[in-house]
């Protein structure tokens, strides 16, 4: 149990309410109970049901309550609660007993390593690393420092992740990229994938998602990128910092996304395009071309977002219009004598 | 081989034909032969290139066959011959030789487990269960009895997976949902998702399929779910009972799907939303905003299936209507003697 | 260090320039230095930033350089020079100590096996095989001679693959289909799934691909089939040879796609249709019923591509068109003497 005089502290709010309330720990506001924090992000119309015994609101917020904290972002209170009513526990002490480590592989301190884990060659794993049951990191990975890497991950060979990144269970990075040249008969013929993949610092990959090698050089995915579930990216992609990627998305081959992009789910992109910075794109958009920085698009082929709204009210009530259309004809015949 | 009135008995059909007629097997319409059954869910134009000895069909049918078996319906009348025919076998007999079990997990009786898997501290799993090769049960994972886990499926920590449910390759229950704040400077800060996933009885869910655990409540998908191929279950989705998804579709977070709804494939749920009772969603559709119970709806943003038909229908000869329009233009210019 | 001489002779080419001239490796054209060679697959419009000490370029090209050689494809040749210069190193020597091979299974000469793979009863191995780690082949799986399987494969019972394929990691074959029969309540019930999965020689299968069983046939992927990250196949399903399909794309079940069919990303095909020989289907598009050979098709439901094109062009400037109908009705009301 803590004090809301200690939970004020630690989100460096601004308390009115009884600073020496107990708290047992955060929940949802539906859910919390009278010995629970809850975070309230907008007003509410009406807080009768709310049982929750103190509420983290915005600063200049109108929600009344006996006990408030009001901070300038609810969300980044409620992820610093939860990270302190909820700490982390690490997988395993150390290494577990049935794990492959090449004796050619450098392991840093304080690491966990997992049962039926694979470490290659020359790799790299820094200090404070977390590296789960069942995890493959093929030769030359190299691993920064506090990365957490959970179960049934595959790394290929010269992968590069960033410190503090996070890696949810069976994603796959450093696959072979999607290249085939056409012999005679028109038959593919495998272009060898040989480049690698650099993830940054602070990243967030999904579970099972899909991150291709370049053929020759790097796929780049930079700090602060935040990826869902089961999205693809192709060989040779780079994606600016702090960009945050939807489950189901994918990035086709050589496309370049700008920092701090906001793509919805099922997106996707062609290959050898450049969408610019602070562009936002709606769920299952189809960008066939360069998007210019700050833009907001929807649609397959895409398009502005205003534009592709109101293209859509008319396609819903183009029946109406059809019919206008052929009223007019007989109006028009009938005034021509026919 | 099995005689006709034994597979009638099973089928509790009504056998028109040889009693003691010998089959082998089950097969389909095309490949049957002489010794074996296949079904005809429905009227055969022509009987001619049918070889199977006997035909499993429903009550009411025209087919002509030697060996008729009449049955309410033909699908259950197929899942119960091949269950028959071809009876499921155990991945291996008990534990195997390598396999992490933590001293704190509680095994059920009759269990299977297959090399390479791990069990977490705290695990519960039912009697009769069967866990394969290259499982990872993180702690506190409850499986309850005669649910069956393929290979290299990892299930994170405090996730319930009902009885006789069925989860293939590479699925993943239980991964970080989608969850980010936003720094000073825009950069996402992570949300810890501390919440877990239930999972209902004699449910299926398909392989390297992601459902992502809640931040602070319960994912949940309840009895008889079926979840094809790489479907998204984002964080605090609820599923209703006996609603089938079918491959690479997905659901955003915090979204409410109902009972009996059939969702096709590439479908796409926006978040916070509530998809009724008993809804059809066509193929590729995007859905954006509440469905009343009983509803068919296709199309981005979804509309009623109809609609959305006849729509798409004058979207394709749209040009002819633009044609209309141009005539009409030259006529009343014409006449207003321009 | 080889000679231009010497990677001529490699490529079936005919250069002109310096024999002698020595060459260290392959790169992006963007990225080769003095000693690296690159391809220049199209004619440049500028040179001067290319710093490659030579370039492979098509017959017939007038891109001008100290060192060309010039071959009939530049792709096939950036295959066979990065084969020649990244030479594909086996993932381990032999069968590493710690694996599952059932006594029963049968290994072929020079295959190797990482660890922590299970290796099921009556499995045949090829020669020459790489099975990577964490990989796990159920019961009478066949392999072919040189294929190689990535790590954290699950290959189910009964799955045939052809030689010379490669696996990526992650992907799944043999899952079951998504088959259910409805029980008197409406609630699905399982249709076991007992037939297999066929993938031909030279085909490559992605990172997390699915490939489902038939319910009693066989799911066939014919030869030199190539195929993306996360694709899904139904049961069922035969593809014909040389046919690519890009990531994320799905197959609903009994479908047929023919030979040389080139699918981009993020495609679904309805069931039981037939998409012909040599049929384009652009990014995005949903197939809903047949499509002949050498069709290029797009859209949702698909069409013919410059049918959509044309829709789509009028479709973003339909406000104009609806303003001109808006226009005429006041027009023609005018006339009448309204």
């Amino acid at each position: 149990m803590k004090s809301l005089k200690t939970i004020n502290k630690l989100l460096q709010g601004s308390l009115k309410g009884d600073p020496g309330y107990r708290i047992k720990g955060v929940n949802s506001l539906d859910s919390a109970m009278e010995d629970e924090i809850a975070i309230a992000a907008k007003d509410l119309p009406d807080t009768k049901n709310i049982k929750a015994g103190a509420l983290v609101v915005k600063e200049g917020s109108n929600i009344n309550h006996k006990n408030l904290i009001y901070v300038k972002d609810p969300y980044i209170a409620l992820s610093e609660l939860i990270g302190y009513f909820f700490p982390d526990k690490r997988f395993c002490e150390g290494i577990m007993d049935n794990v492959y480590i090449s004796p050619d592989a450098v392991i840093g301190k304080n690491v966990s390593i997992g049962n039926f884990s694979y470490i290659g060659n020359g790799v790299l794993v820094g200090d404070n690393c977390e590296i789960h049951a069942g995890v493959v990191l093929y030769d030359n990975v190299n691993v920064g420092e506090g990365t957490k890497i959970y179960s049934n991950v595959v790394i290929r060979e010269e992968v590069v992740v960033g410190r503090n990144s996070i890696i949810q269970p069976g994603a796959v990075i450093g696959s072979d990229g999607f290249g085939f040249a056409r012999d005679n008969e028109g038959r593919p013929v495998k272009i060898p994938q040989k480049g690698n993949v650099k993830i940054g610092e602070n990243c967030e990959i999904g579970a099972n998602v899909c991150i291709d090698r370049s053929t020759l050089e790097t796929t780049i995915i930079k700090d602060n990128v935040k990826i869902d579930n089961l999205v693809q990216i192709g060989h040779n992609v780079k994606v600016g910092k702090s960009t945050s990627i939807s489950a189901q998305s994918g990035i086709s081959g050589s496309t370049e996304v700008g920092d701090n992009v906001i793509m919805a789910g099922q997106v996707g992109l062609a290959d050898h395009i450049r969408v610019g910075n602070n562009v936002i794109v709606a769920a299952k958009a189809g960008i066939t071309g360069n998007v210019k920085d700050k833009s907001i698009v929807a649609g397959i082929p895409h398009q502005d977002l205003m534009s592709w709204k109101k293209s859509h009210v008319i396609l819903r009530n183009i029946e109406k219009y059809i019919d206008k259309i052929k009223i007019l004809e007989k109006k028009v015949d009938k005034m021509e004598g026919k």
